[in-house]
């Protein structure tokens, strides 16, 4: 194993299609890790930080084309840079295991994807703006027909972007899976179409193999 | 004299220090134009539209450290792309002469110089997500001490931006001196220590040539 002190803790990141099950998934790792007394910061996107939050709530609320896809990214830029600046670098930098839910990939499949076809742009920003990707991604796979059902009994002001329906989540599936092919380093796959504790212990598997890399 | 309407109307920035009247500057010429029966939108950044404003909003608001130099800029590069899709790019291709108080020369400067030397990321993303300049940049001319003593004068949410001193207005009026020399094509420098109506008129003869170019 590695000496963790000095390269600092791993920065996990989760990643799938609405419904997949991976915000669950996310806060199961951290409890068990912290029930191991390690120190977890558990966070999201878009937000995860005081400034974007507020971004977030600027981006999510009102029409959904009171922003174009153009507009729309480097909001979520700038909220990814303030959430990188104050909440994940100085904590990676402390020695503490960050888990995000959701991260660039998703920037990379909904503003890449489904607003026009953006990724060349998305991936450029990202390069110039950001430049940091997680030292594992755990990408929890859901056929979008299960994932879509079960977004669907859940409300709130991210609903506009689970309102495109079962063609759009298979799309979103696939570039997940693509996405995974193409980041095969630091990304893993797991069937979230099963029983939930055994989607935690599989993740669980992956964490620490990533941690002994 | 080309033919407007086939290639829009005139995009013209106003710059300078703060406290060098281009404000007034760009309100005089829009109404000389407006009295003429010219339709003329006058507008300012940051912000501009209804959702740049919001972002403006956000980006003075409140302690000056508030954000990085990085994500200020992309916030500021979404405020802009906002403004383009829904102010700007409408009104030159409706024929409209579009005046416009500080665009991404300022950016250039304010965001460029000021905090860390970020020249290089400001023009990359500007490349990258905005890809517009200006037809016309008039750089209203001064020097930091007179300026600094009219900008004191005042008040307002982008004191921040003001409260620098005159050292760094003196950078910052190189550096604009500088944007001019590189951007020799539409940059053109008035003198703005003159009576406002001499400042006026020279300006009024530099825009009349511009379209006429």
């Amino acid at each position: 194993m590695t000496d963790k002190t000095t390269r600092g803790g791993l920065f996990v990141t989760f990643e799938g299609i609405d419904g997949s099950g991976k915000s669950t998934q996310a806060r199961l790792l951290a409890e068990a890790l912290r029930a191991e007394g390690r120190d977890v910061v558990l966070t999201r996107e878009p937000g995860g930080s005081p400034g974007a939050e507020e971004i977030r709530a600027l981006v999510l609320q009102g029409d959904k084309d009171r922003w174009s896809a153009e507009t729309e990214i480097l909001l979520f830029a700038a909220a990814r840079r303030d959430h990188l600046e104050r909440v994940i670098w100085p904590a990676v930098a402390a020695g503490k295991t960050v888990i995000c839910d959701r991260f660039a990939d998703s920037t990379r499949m909904y503003q890449g994807l489904s607003r026009g076809d953006l990724r060349e742009k998305v991936d450029a920003l990202h390069s110039l703006m950001i430049g940091q990707e997680p030292d594992l991604t755990v990408l929890v796979d859901m056929p979008p027909e299960v994932g879509l059902a079960r977004a669907l009994g859940r409300q709130g002001s991210e609903e506009r972007f689970e309102s495109f329906g079962v063609e759009l989540q298979q799309k979103m599936r696939d570039g997940f899976l693509g996405l995974a092919r193409e980041f095969a380093d630091r990304f893993r796959i797991v069937n979230g179409d099963q029983p939930i504790d055994d989607v935690a212990r599989q993740i669980r598997t992956l964490f620490d193999a990533a941690e002994d890399r």
